[in-house]
């Protein structure tokens, strides 16, 4: 029940040392925070640790502790920014499970009453309402 | 967007107490961790601190950074106890995120190529099959 190895260059790996752009919400020396570009709902948004593993199972104990209050900051910061009714927290590891980026990541999803999640593919979001929401969770940050 | 108040009669709280029984899978000054009693799939199990919090949302981040480490330990330990592909993390915030009890909690369950998650809810798991999870999960702690 071994996984591969972690692969530097993913996607998010990509992200973290601006290879490819992304919306960010938040960044300090160990963690940065930036929109889903194909949003479950309004605002989703992913916190990463810039130290590489390949999910949950394989980081560094003292990566999560220090990623958790982060992954709280922007729960908090989303559903207020939002006014989302509640907050989604999901974590993959493997295939099997769902992941498809292969560097750790949680997800924070807002809920709105009423309002099902869309499915995490296909479309991406058009960009500038991916900045829009950005603008106002950075307000609430 | 304020939430209620952290309520100590919820069953999380109650099992913390001994008020009501639980198949223990580990536990330390800060944290414990039992099977789901209405599991998703085979092994599910749950991580909560013992210090009371609604959610993440109200949460101190210092309990936080404790519980993920224990959180990642579970995980590690019931994908390799009952052979998992992978393992689903999720937390839940508010009624409309899908919180069904209001003291913090992380889901931590095992996923399996092929097979689909069961809804939580409806049946309760045959106590034997929940302790015989348990004992493959403590020997691969």
């Amino acid at each position: 029940m071994t996984s591969p190895a972690y692969d530097p260059n993913n996607i998010f790996a990509k992200i973290l040392r601006n290879e490819i752009p992304s919306v960010r919400l938040y960044e300090d020396e160990h963690t940065l925070a930036f929109m889903d570009v194909m949003p479950q709902s309004p605002g989703h948004l992913l916190v990463i640790p810039k130290e590489g593993s390949r999910n949950l199972l394989d980081a560094d104990p003292a990566v999560l502790a220090r990623t958790m209050p982060v992954v709280q900051k922007l729960a908090v910061a989303v559903r207020q920014a939002l006014d989302a009714d509640g907050v989604l927290v999901t974590q993959f590891n493997e295939l099997t499970a769902g992941q498809t980026v292969f560097h750790l990541h949680f997800h924070v999803i807002p809920r709105y009453e009423g309002v099902s999640l869309r499915p995490h593919s296909g479309q991406m979001e058009d960009i500038e309402v991916l900045k829009a929401h950005a603008e106002k969770i950075k307000a609430a940050l």
